[in-house]
């Protein structure tokens, strides 16, 4: 799917390689990791026109000293979403390639789920001349359920469409596996989409018999194994396991005794979601590598999952290893224990030293991804939560450190026939608010977990629809959030008695800053201080607070359409016994 | 490339998967390999349209009772040329599907160089339906060199079209390697052809530098190594390695140590070039297993080769394991060391058991690929040998059991100032005339080895533009030969006395019987029988004819323009210093 060179530079890379033309560079007496025989070879590498031209012993060129040193391929992240980093593509390209990481295949579902296909042609194209090369997989998941409201829905036709693309791969993360496993023809429809190389799956806890079915529906590979068990299950049957580490999912070392014991093969590192501090504090994908090999995985096991397997995993050829015709995505490694990169190339030119980002220019941010935050205007009667007559209410109760909800049911503090927040017994009102379209749609419940004594705070980051989501103490300060979030675009925004106490734009869909990695993880910081000062105890209030909308991890969630029982799969009221449930289309 | 079940198909595999639909076939109680973790999986195998639907316990559908046996998915033949059977794509089926090959990928540039693309079509054509998957790579190298005269050149436009057909992956074995390393941008334009998923390579002694640049061009595999050196030196620069055991190049046991010491990955096994006799006798890609197993390699590993590593070569996506959703080509196996199959499926459907194959129907052999012998007559003067005043001749010395030869000189007999033949010395005429075109181009020389005191032989199968050779001790029996030829439309005959002796007729393209392979080995078994009562004392006498016409394997070779010197590439006379040396154009 990428031009290989044609004509004159595959002449001169061949000159190159035969020893009848100068190298652009060469990179002199690292030991040179060999991904199809796990060993380490001696000699220097050329390159010329950003591909690999041989390893052996050259004439002229730029020459770069690696005694010493291991020269290893770009790591590559077998599966992700920028998004979850809240950078655009060129700053996550500045954070992640200091860690050696030159290739990515993303799943941009939270920019479809905000601009439609729009999102997804401005990731291709934001991403276009990074130094970092961005692979995209056609979102197949938009919405996440017919309980949530993005700006629109994602069709057959939209995923045609970016297939069409360049860098476009296949078909991303297949999330609706119940859909899959009962063979819903709409949903096997987007597995069967034009242009589709292969499609990614999502099969949390899948095993068995419903495991065979989402098999057989063709779907190629997992990241939601959590257990060994499980990734073996998942590996026999010819599914890749995508052994993930994000930021609220670390299932790596779990799954280590699987390639322990079966090797790598089938097995690739992928970071999911991984949020800013873990990228700018402990890395990317080299991170992966350093747990691995602590955890006593060989470290050219650790290396194959980080580079060639990942490459095969999509098909991505002349990606993920070093040899004549692949690209030039390099790596120098001091250690096989820290794999913390002292030199990163891209495509044969430095991307990374030290460290550091090498500068690069980065495309300007058009106008239409800006100003995404379409809400009517919200006033207190829109918060207000009436329990139906019921005496009992639901609460969304947090488990911390994980997506899973548990639903908790309490006589709830009233105020003029009102349910109320209830600081003293840690209940707080929650409130996801319409922001694509201006419905004036307010979904409306309570939560217990935060710990949040007094002021609310608010996010645009609210899976996967990215409505708009506010939780707080009292009606003024939740009112206070969400007016601010329409005021500068969207982003995280923290109130305190009636007015904004500090905020972090993400005025890119909502959901990115265009800032580095360094200014947001301080901005998200201050937050989480400020929250930490109104009682909120848990490690990632925001994170937490933007799954609270997602409708497909049980229990109990929050739409803009009402509580959802993720079990039941259907919408709930708040009062307990207080009526009938309803499907989203009742 | 292979259309994958949509629709319904698709939700009836899942259904079955599910456990809500029968199956149509269930292998109950083998142990079934599992090429993604190289074990043994306890458990019934359900079939449902031709696909593996999953591995555990089904209602419903006909039985096969494996108990106590070993399923393993069907054989792939990474690289081979279906003509050197001497057998139809039918009759290669019914000979290779009983040793459990179900899947090959063939490079028909025997056909492409007797009927231009015309071949390769009906390559395809009458490969479709069968119960082998024949999988075919757009021939490169048509003619093998200017010294040859095929019927025509075939041209990037060809190989275009023949990619636009289903089952048709690739550029086919660029044997042409002087001209990749080279950078002819000819040669490399055949590289660059659109539709190409990937480039089959050939490169026979090649390394270092040489290596590399061949490497650079963007070749993907090489099945031309005979030692463990050449072997991993391909390996180390990504290159698939393709294990041959051909008729005439066995390098089976050579190149496993490079198993043994860096596991089965980038290796598949291939068998290029065999005979009927072989496949008839010691069989096809089980074979290789089992004697990759007699040499120690753990039977996981040798399986991986012969299934679902050459699908990992070639991209074949679906094929060479048993999981949902891959083919149902399935082999049961008694034990791990003969590797004679009990059962073979093809596509879930019982293709031959104990040995012989199932009944299917052939497609009818067009009249096209028929009657492709266009010679001019011949006549004695045609043969007549003049060494231009030169006392001494060159000389073609076979070597035994290899394809290269030497060059001898000798003071050869005389008869009227002619040179001929002269049996007492083992030296006989041999003559390539031009068989496609009737333009009564004769090339003419002498050989020594074959050990012939009377009579004559010749075939039509004379790689690679496969013209008329003819080796004789009299004119006489030389003419008889070609005329026979002629009127049977090619083939292998032997004279005699001036009459024929003998033959075995191949009327497709002079290349293939339409015989099974049992009748196709008898009549050549006669043939060597009637040889060896010559003199002939080597062991297969018109295989070796047939590879003293390919002028790209030194050191000296005969085509219908005449002697060529391999080692300095140009046609020389047959006198020692009887005059200038010319190019193919000169």
């Amino acid at each position: 799917m990428i031009a290989a060179p044609r004509g004159r530079a595959r002449a001169r890379l061949i000159a190159v390689a035969r020893g009848d033309g100068a190298p652009d560079l060469v990179i002199e007496g690292a030991r040179v990791f060999c991904a199809f025989t796990r060993e380490w070879l001696e000699g220097d590498v050329a390159v010329a026109d950003g591909l690999v031209a041989g390893i052996g012993s050259y004439e002229g060129g730029e020459r770069i000293d690696a005694r010493g040193q291991h020269l290893v391929p770009g790591f590559i992240d077998a599966h992700m979403h920028v998004e979850s980093s809240k950078l655009t593509p060129s700053e996550f390209a500045r954070a992640v390639l200091p860690h050696g990481t030159t290739a990515i295949v993303c799943d941009p579902h939270e920019v479809a789920n905000v601009l439609g296909s729009d999102g997804v042609h401005w990731m291709l194209d934001a991403s276009e001349g990074l130094p970092l090369s961005v692979f995209v997989m056609a979102p197949s998941c938009v919405p996440a359920s017919g309980f949530e409201s993005p700006r629109r829905e994602l069709t057959t036709g939209d995923m045609e469409a970016i297939l069409r693309r360049r860098r476009a791969l296949g078909v991303a993360e297949m999330m609706n596996f119940p859909g899959v496993i009962a063979g819903d023809p709409e949903v096997l429809a987007k597995l069967e989409v034009r242009g589709a190389s292969h499609a990614d799956g999502h099969a949390p806890g899948v095993t068995g018999s419903a495991l065979d079915a989402y098999a057989a529906a063709g779907i190629r590979s997992d990241h939601e194994a959590t257990t060994y068990e499980e990734a073996l299950a998942k590996r026999r049957r010819g599914i890749w396991v995508l052994i993930r580490e994000a930021s609220n999912a670390r299932n790596l070392r779990a799954l280590l005794p699987l390639v322990a014991e079966y090797g790598p093969d089938f097995c690739a590192f992928c970071t999911d979601d991984r949020e800013p501090d873990f990228l700018l504090r402990d890395g990317h994908i080299n991170q992966m590598c350093r747990v691995a090999v602590a955890e006593g995985i060989a470290p050219e096991d650790a290396l194959l999952m980080a580079t060639l397997n990942p490459a095969r995993a999509h098909g991505l050829e002349w990606f993920g290893a070093i040899a004549p015709g692949y690209r030039a995505d390099l790596v120098l490694l001091g250690d096989l224990e820290r794999f913390s990169p002292t030199l990163v190339l891209s495509a044969g030119r430095v991307a990374a030293r030290e460290g550091r980002a090498e500068p690069f220019e980065a495309p300007p941010v058009p106008a239409y991804v800006l100003q995404t935050v379409r809400s009517a205007p919200v006033t207190a009667a829109d918060l207000a939560l009436d329990p139906g007559g019921a005496s009992r209410v639901r609460v969304i109760e947090i488990v911390p450190e994980q997506l899973i909800t548990l639903v908790r049911e309490v006589e709830p503090a009233r105020l003029n026939g009102h349910v109320v927040a209830d600081p003293e017994r840690d209940l707080a009102k929650i409130a996801v608010i319409e922001r694509h379209h201006a419905t004036g749609r307010v979904g409306r419940g309570l939560v217990t977990g935060f710990g949040l004594r007094r002021g609310a705070f608010a996010s645009t980051v609210a899976h996967d629809a990215h409505n708009l989501i506010v939780v707080g103490t009292t009606d003024a300060d939740m009112l206070a959030c969400a007016a601010r979030l329409q005021e500068i675009g969207g982003g995280c925004v923290v109130a305190d008695g009636g007015s904004v106490a500090g905020e972090l734009a993400l005025p890119v869909a909502g959901l990115l800053s265009g800032e580095p990695v360094e200014a947001v993880v301080a901005r998200l910081e201050e937050l989480h201080a400020l929250l930490a000062s109104f009682g909120v105890a848990i490690a990632a209030p925001f994170m937490t607070l933007s799954f609270l909308a997602l409708s497909v991890i049980p229990a109990l969630k929050i739409t803009d359409r009402g509580l959802v029982d993720v079990e039941r799969f259907e919408l709930v009221p708040l009062g307990v016994g207080a009526g009938r449930a309803s499907t989203p289309d009742g």
